[in-house]
């Protein structure tokens, strides 16, 4: 007995045609006119959308720190789901001193058995050394781990130094993992808030000033060279300005793999968040800051014309009172982060899709498909194929709301979005066959999520 | 009852899965494992890639001028099926003092009842008029001809001028067309030409010579502002240099809708070609020219990173004996063109996909998916999807050959790849449903080629 | 007996100090301390800067067209003295049928006794033919033209097309020659211009409309490449806007050889000149028009770091009454040109060395050195130092003023600075060693002005 | 009593002309036609150039680490003279836990009283603090030290961090000094000299493999970002490369305030050098090593057009015998640095000026004018005008020799440029009005070259 969803619209990232698809199992075992056998349970889905599941590569879910995020990795991939994102992938960071599997352990237990949706982890190193080294290749092998991360920012914490970037993206290539980069010249910030604090300014929008575009584009062109020496490929997370988006696309000319990704924020959000003079604007601290109008244009051209590869949210939650409050008398306490992974889906339909800045093929590419390529999922992820794990969202275009906290499932006293309309919604979704969420409302009693052992990278043959 | 095709890979322009084809009637009516119903004929295709169609945007059959070129619409669509590609589109050609409707009847009547593949025209503009510029929309309303050509080279002959270009492209935002341009700067080339052939230069090399890459570039630049100027998309045909890639990619940085086709001939052969004192360097005499290994390995990577849509053949082919010796005395009477439609597919897989510079789907993508959705035909054409017309090319990568004149079907006496290895081979090809070539030969007795009535061009929204 | 001018303090384009300057005869003889001799004529200079006589590349005095320039050689040649220019290169303009040799005669014989400042002419060629080639040696070896000009602009008119540029340069290289090209598209312009007379859009504004930055740096561009398939130096007139330097910029990092003029119009004025309804806007209606205020930015940029190498006036006056009125129902038929030759240096000294954006060091080179090195007259003119002619203006920074018709010696019923503030004055002129300018009034009764002939412009070795 | 040089031609950064020049004490007090006096010595120096004396703004006398430098102030200012350099700017450089105060005194201890030439210094930052900070003040005012340089390269030695170059780069700007930057990516560098010694690979040619262009571009273009945070002027010293031109044209391009220097050996050595098994292309062991002869082309053109700014030598001599030999089982234990004070004026006379690459106005800029302008010393140093020091040198075009160790002056058993012919001579050489050079040969008995107290550097108006 499968199900058949019939009526719909199916769209990938190349295709958009009409035609029911067949579950069985946890997989799709069909497409096309007349599908169903006997005893399938075929559900209607007239009018609507129906969409690979969304892949966000890139959420911090119960992060500890001074605080620990508002989101655990129950609240959130709850929010994940109702939002259309049916897998995450998340951080597994190492603490200095640590190895890596024990990083990797403590994430696996922060995880297990409290997910949702299906998830799977990167790995940010931030304590290289020799047996660091050794490990990754351990990681890609033996826990399907090919992707790493390491900050460029966070002096003192979790910033790595350039020889150590060239050695890891060196071991990148012998392993077969993609390292993702957290651009921003950790050096430079270091000073700058140093001297906004010694000169009394203190409140949140100054942690804008003190983070201006110039040292992400710095760091992004460094460590395009560090890879073009180390031959390897890099993946610029959070890529947030015109700058460097640029020396993404020279670098693509001169035949270097870079590949990026922006979030949400940086495509509907902008700079002017921080023009108040009271502390609300805490809710719009995060790293890199929100930007201009005109990055905000360059952000879109570079999606529409396929420079930016993914759109992840970055989903790293503080509630507004008791965390972002930290920082009242200083902007450099306040808590870096933005919640996000519910309203992916819907703020990039609704400002992207519907205003023609990207097209509907181009939705689903930049939420889904081209990230599980990227990391190894595709094509069990990313994709409404047969074969596929049958991760589907319902997406029912002719309704409409407005952004609210009080509607929201992520678990944080505000939504950095309040108030924006948006078009379009969850329905349904269903997730490795199983219908998890009904009517736009999470249906399933059970977290499910599966851990993803993930493909490891490619290595170009030159 | 339908045919199914089972066992086979199916690639599409971004998934790559195992799964049954069923088609019925013209199309694609389902995807999946156990799809095919009693009284279906079940071709088993084990071992094979399944591809839609090929499309080749850029054929001139039957083109007459001092001498008529040697394909017609019979054998050129015919060659065509044979190496995977089941729709064409060539250039009517106003002549001068011409309406559009002319050239267009004129066309229609050269393909009637001739053409083996699916069919359409891009109309090329050589005389301007305010009647033209009525017709345009005419062509594309009732015609469904949706996309045009301008010329900036060939002086005294097909070339217009940079006002002519500004006036057709901002009527082609008004009728909802898009026009492609052969970029070469023909004031200068004409200068050129005479200057060699007063020194008495005059053997095919020296085509080459009087073309260089700079021509090329700065009318892709120069085609890129008029775009600009007039708020227009445009189509650079035959894109063979990387100074003019690098104008496309620039022009995309900032804004612009700027649309980039190449040719095999760009990417496997080179300007070595034209290093004999024999005249056999005839046969490479085409405008553009082959280019540097240079230029080759930029436009590969143009390739893989996006920066170019699609691969056209330029397919215009003349005999060696006979018509290319027309200019033995003098290079600049050669006629120009090489032929190639029918080694287009399999060139892009031995030399792109098994080298690894472009990957299956990519392969896919720029020899078919790309051009349907910028010419009007997507998803009838260019997609292997439930609804498609069931163009069908059964890949066969595991057959090897040479390339060699005395195996084709274009019926011309050489072929510009000679004795090139090719891996993979054309087994089968079904147009509309109907098996047309089974083991590698054409089996369609009658040609059965329709014209293609094709889909405006989409106005952006800004 | 000589003179000698003491107290003043020396400017040339690299250096800065205190000395004193003997003249003997047409000549500088002597600079230093205690340099004069018995019967000198000793002239106490005291916190005056002394300047080597000013260099105008760009002058049009006595043009004919369907109206004639409000200045001749003789108002032209006063104003420019005045202003501190003592050596004019004015255009002489081939007419459509005439050899230039004709043309040469025609405009000798308009400055021929009328001259007060020195001059010498460019040949403009708007008809190339053999003839054409053969007399661009001539006019270098025995008339001392080692300076050419083309248009790009004004089609049916002045305008040559890329096939006759490119022979052209290459002729250029062989003789020893520069050419200065006018950079606009006239194509597009012609386009634009018919587009908007035919939607009554027929104020002075849209003259500025009808010829955007763009048509200039596309054209920028384009002699550049047929400089490079040349290989030929080229000078680019009246350059206004950004896009066009960074051409300039770019072919410059990559070898070319590329030298560029602007002009005190596009530093100091904008394109808010043309934001009025009525027709006083005429009096800025010039070729290329005025351009923003990030344009002028970028040409200050330009001067600062060396981008740009000569400051022209482009004088071309028409009265505004009877002149300039003739375009009153219609832009298009309004007379282009603007004067301005008498108020370059002051202009310059005003707006760029005292708001610090240039030198005092740069202020000569780019109003003087750099002219007379580009067009042969170095260093006989364009310097101040021994042997060289003792043309020397004596400039009082303490002295200021304010700009306007009523004071001016240019004769023409308007000044486009009218109302500006400057300061600085030309006190005292001295042309080949005689006084011509005292208490800063003409003081030359008789027209002393000489016909320049210049040398070659050098081939540069590789 | 003065002296009089008769004869001569009079090179200068803008002039060439042929007068005489008096000198009275230290100056020059006339020049001219008949500028002699009673009782003069009147010298003839007919066929000539007079040059300014040239200024290396990059020297190392003097310098202790493992090994001595083979040249102290004594050796290498002599050398300086006989070469045409009358000024050296030297490195003065903090140890750490040093002030700058320390480190002056240390430097001025090891020129007192042994310089031959007039020198200075720079002051080279290793150890940021507070109080080094508060002390770049009182250099600029109190000892006239008005430039600093900073070490991007030599990890745990010199190297200092972006945060630190940020705060020393606000400085600069609040102070009036300019700082100069090693633009090497240190730590890049480091991990690649462990990899490659690691790997057995400790031959001298590893030194320039594991110190690749990239890193040197990349360097450039960080400190460029860095002075534009700051808003300052930067200097980059000894620029080697394309890449890092590129940086250095872009940034001013759009706007910024940078300098850059280049040294012959990059001009006329390449990475051939290091073609050779055995050790003796320890010779070339210099940082950044010797590079294409692409990027020497590029170089070269670069000062043709301006976009370089100087030519230093960073003479830093090693004896072959016991000094480089240190590395001879190590690449990295090899002490970096050539010599090459004395070649300067004569290389580029030769490979530049009789090239035609570069003219002569522009050596005399490159190796004397520039340097004075940017470091504090113009008009007193850098050209040839009244009431500038006399420093002057007699150049003979007609003499031609060979550069070879036998005959050099600077103290050290190698030449890097071995056998180079030579055209040109210094003949003579003043300073401060007296004659240090005769026949070539150093003349001066005592040291007389005397500590140059700098101006500041201007800040530039916005």
């Amino acid at each position: 007995m499968g199900i058949v969803l019939t009526g719909g619209t199916i769209v990938t990232a190349v295709d958009c045609y009409q035609a029911d698809v067949r579950l069985a199992g946890e997989k799709i075992v069909a497409i096309g006119r007349d599908v169903s056998q006997a005893e399938d349970n075929v559900i209607t889905v007239e009018g609507c959308y129906l969409l690979p599941g969304g892949l966000d590569p890139h959420t911090h879910f119960e992060l500890e720190g001074v605080t620990t995020t508002a989101d655990d990795f129950a609240s959130g991939t709850a929010a994940a789901l109702t939002g259309g994102t049916t897998t995450i992938l998340d951080f597994a960071t190492q603490s200095k001193g640590e190895t890596l599997a024990q990083a990797l352990a403590n994430w696996q237990s922060k995880a297990a058995g409290k997910c949702f949706a299906d998830f799977g982890f990167h790995l940010a190193i931030t304590d290289w050394n020799q047996e660091v080294c050794r490990e990754m290749q351990r990681l890609v092998v033996e826990d399907g781990i090919s992707s790493f991360k390491l900050y460029m920012a966070y002096k003192h914490n979790l910033q790595v130094d350039d020889g150590i970037i060239l050695q890891a993206l060196k071991r990148s290539r012998e392993v077969g993992a993609l390292i993702g980069f957290h651009c921003e010249n950790g050096d430079v910030i270091d000073v700058l808030i140093q001297e906004a604090r010694s000169q009394g300014k203190r409140s949140p929008r100054f942690h804008a000033l003190t983070r201006p575009a110039a040292v992400e584009r710095e760091a992004t062109a460094r460590v395009i060279t560090l890879a073009e020496l180390a031959d390897a490929p890099v993946y610029i997370v959070h890529l947030s300005c015109a700058g460097a988006l640029q020396e993404v696309i020279a670098a693509r000319a001169r035949g270097l793999e870079v590949y990026a990704e922006t979030c949400p924020q940086y495509l509907i959000l902008d700079e002017s968040c921080y023009d108040t003079e009271d502390f609300s604007a805490a809710k719009y601290v995060l790293s890199p800051p929100l930007r201009s109008t005109y990055d905000q244009a360059v952000l879109w051209n570079g999606l529409r014309t396929g420079a930016l590869d993914t759109i992840g949210t970055d989903h790293c939650s503080f509630n507004y009172e008791g965390q972002k409050e930290l920082g009242r008398e200083d902007f450099s306490k306040i808590p870096n982060g933005i919640p996000g992974v519910e309203n992916r889906l819907g703020l990039l339909y609704t400002y992207g899709v519907l205003t023609g800045k990207i097209n509907l093929q181009q939705w689903v590419a930049f939420t889904s498909t081209n990230a599980a390529k990227l990391f190894g999922l595709f094509p069990r992820k990313g994709t409404l194929a047969v074969g596929s794990d049958a991760d589907i969202v319902v997406w029912d275009p002719r309704q409409s709301s407005t952004i609210t906290v009080s509607q929201q499932t992520q678990r944080v006293d505000y939504n950095p979005y309040e108030g924006l309309p948006q078009t379009g919604k969850v329905e349904q979704v269903f997730l490795r066959g199983q219908q998890v969420v009904a009517q736009g409302k999470l249906c399933s009693k059970e977290p499910q999520g599966q851990y993803l052992f993930r493909k490891p990278f490619p290595t170009r043959k030159v």
